[in-house]
């Protein structure tokens, strides 16, 4: 393993949704770097490899699946999914140590999650606890997509809200009216992240809900928080109540409507990041096509994030020396990157010690 | 500012023809390898900053002009046309010094010129005075291409009449006949370039000329005035006059015909360039044809350059270690090249002494 | 020369099939990383020249040929067949050693040998005999395939058969049964390479030959005899004889077909390889299509060959540190390479020893 301070290994990372393992898919996908091989066996066992034979480098995702293991398709050399090497054709003796890095990978809440660091370590209760993803109350189609940028300036785009009134404002919302004089929100340092709380009294209902929802010209009171958590998940808890009714003291009238969004970010490289995500609904759960109208909205904003993060990534690329000055409502983002790399640094200190 | 001997940066290049920047358009455009954004505020006044704001580095070509003035889109922050950061949302507070770069510009014979150096020594006097391109006696279509290929390979390319006979044979014309006998025409060396002087007796005209007179198998004496000026600016005066009416004498006769041939090669990076030209003439002021003609005539002639430049930058590309061999028609290049170097040096050893 | 340890250049390489010079093409091709124009002169000889004339580095391919002479297109220097500059417009006065390099070329077997290396070793008797390629009993249609992957990858691939059930079983056939549990065939040791020779007795015969032979059911006994030859040279002589004839004792009974295939790796840079090849046949030499039915049989197979080699590079260039663990197969690939390394080592001591 490097430890070239770049990526925090020791960390669950979403490698997939599972819905793109079916039909017998070899998923070809590199994470933090490494090309790596997804696939379901025969048994339903999920099993991530290195995406090169042992042998002579072949991607065994051009490889074939054989019950739980796969075999190379270019020499016929066998996997089994500890990465062990199990047949040499024309060969009977198999060295011992033979074959290819196995990853750790557990199916939770449809998403397929991968341990890049020391096997020792990879223990499943570390899977961050999102409920909803899993709660049939709650309903959402999943979402992809692939971004050309690091993926910290994906976590610095939802660590602020600042951004809805200049970037989205006629899909998520946000009135730039209101950006002028509201001060950036508090934050709440967490020992994995930081939590975000804030409301948005008697405003109007922002685009993506008004294509969802009958009473569009009423004032809500709008409430999120947000929770940005190690090694890049977003989750985001949102309630639009009608206006003054009390939702800020818990009081719940009829009407109110709730989201929980989950986005969780992956790089695949320092330049370019797997983006999945989630935008579930708790009402008119029968109505397949509010989980599409948001599906589409929330696609529709993150391509308006994508354009101007992707810009960013080709100025630092052009200029790696590029420098960066904070302003106040930089606060969430300075405190998850310093948070991050602190990681990072104990991590690659913890290699050099072993 | 960098001092690394690939740019002059105390001179004036051209960055755009002004009607680049009509309805509103924020012209994102690298010039020594800086990218910039230039615009035309509300008052008329022409606008040029670094492109890319200086909190998160989003391109502020992807922002909105307010008056003179211009808004990120990510996170708000506005600049005033000096660069100067005079808003943050939901900040009351401005460091004074937060801000961008800005770039002095003249705008002058519909061109925009940037200075791209010490912002104290930005004269406009300094700018080329070349009268034709603002003078309603002259009429020619602005033109401009890019090249993939270092601004110098096109400054050589039009510091040598010898390739006209094999790359423009059809287009601007020039016997291979005449190129065998013809010795090289001595340069007049000046502070700021070179000077060329040549006349053809009793010659052909050339296609792209013959396209826009009457009288096309009529000989004539053509005579070229070129200037090569630092930092890559060629201009050209052309006279075609019927032969043998004592033109070489000063006798200009009817039927005689001028030409004026602006070209200014910016450097976007080292190893690409923005083309600027416009090729003016003095007759048929209204016949808009006569314009159009010849800036399709040229543009052909230029692409049939820039085939062969740019293959010349793949060559240096695939090996940086390529070796010249100056020939004696190379002297009006060589020239050019050494006086520009020196004026590099000159300023990389300003910048260490300062 | 470099003595960069990456190429063999005192070697015959092919640089072109000879048709591939017809109707006065200047074929631009890069070779050993070398950029070189191949031409065939008014008088037949065919001329290889360094692709960039030595004054301004414009390439020659872009030039004009004149009898069995070059003329760079841009400023009119002419070369003659020994890279010898012959002619500058406008200058009296041609120094003796201005030219370009000029590569020793051999027009063989209908193919154009070219020699990187010291002109005074350039010996045509090292060329490779092969006489079928040559010989009116054989026919076959020349091919040429471009490849995105180093040479070695490519020998690699032909030095090993077990790739032949697991890449080729649908084109040139290849039993899984009998991959596994067939032992590595031994080679034999060359000066230039190594030989190898396998049996297949009664087998079915391979889909690309049941396409061009009538009794498609019939077991036969299958004959390979392989020559890998430095630099990069495959000899294949294959035969299918009726099953139980006594093949192996040297009996040829009717019905036996044979086969010549001989495929040429040449270097184009360390990362990509000019592929060309012919699949000779022995039979129904007054049928066209037999050839032309071997040649998509083969083309198809190759590709298959293509997709696994290609993305083995890529492996490579993503991460320059891939190890690879030989099996016992791997025998003659590392002898080859082996061979190969000494071969280069001991060019680069001769060149440091000068």
């Amino acid at each position: 393993m490097s430890d070239d301070g770049i990526f925090l290994r020791n960390s669950w990372y979403v490698a997939a949704w599972n819905h793109e393992l079916i039909d017998g898919r070899k998923l070809a996908r590199t994470i933090l770097e490494k090309p790596v091989v997804i696939y379901r066996g025969a048994s339903g066992r999920v099993v991530a490899l290195d995406d090169r034979c042992c042998h002579r480098a072949a991607p065994l995702s051009m490889g074939r699946i054989e019950g739980d293991d796969i075999r190379c398709m270019y020499h016929g050399m066998k996997f089994e999914p500890g990465g062990k090497c199990i047949q040499i054709p024309g060969q009977d003796i198999i060295p011992a140590k033979l074959g290819v890095r196995s990853y750790p990978v557990v199916e939770r809440y449809n998403l397929i999650w991968i341990w890049m660091g020391d096997v020792e370590k990879a223990d499943p209760n570390l899977i961050v606890d999102y409920p909803p993803l899993a709660d049939p109350k709650w309903r959402g189609l999943p979402g992809y997509m692939h971004y050309q940028a690091n993926w910290l300036l994906i976590v610095d785009n939802l660590s602020d809200f600042a951004h809805l009134a200049f970037v989205h404002t006629h899909t998520l919302g946000g009135s730039e009216e209101y950006a002028y004089k509201t001060k950036p929100v508090a934050i709440e340092k967490l020992d994995d992240g930081f939590r975000v709380e804030r409301w948005h009294m008697n405003a109007d209902p922002p685009p993506y809900h008004c294509k969802v929802i009958p009473n569009r010209a009423d004032k809500i009171d709008r409430r999120n928080i947000g929770r940005m958590l190690i090694p890049g998940i977003f989750l985001l808890d949102t309630m639009f109540a009608p206006a003054g009714q009390g939702a800020e003291k818990g009081v719940l009238v009829p009407g109110t409507r709730q989201y929980r969004n989950a986005q969780f970010m992956t790089p695949e490289t320092r330049s370019t990041t797997h983006f999945f995500w989630n935008y579930l609904h708790d009402f008119d759960l029968d109505n397949p096509n509010i989980a599409l109208s948001l599906r589409n909205s929330l696609e529709e904003a993150f391509h308006e994030d994508l354009a101007i993060i992707e810009a960013q990534q080709k100025v630092f690329d052009a200029d790696p020396k590029t420098q960066l000055l904070a302003i106040g409502s930089d606060a969430a983002l300075t405190y998850f990157r310093w948070l991050l790399a602190r990681r990072i640094e104990a991590e690659g200190s913890a290699v050099r010690a072993a």
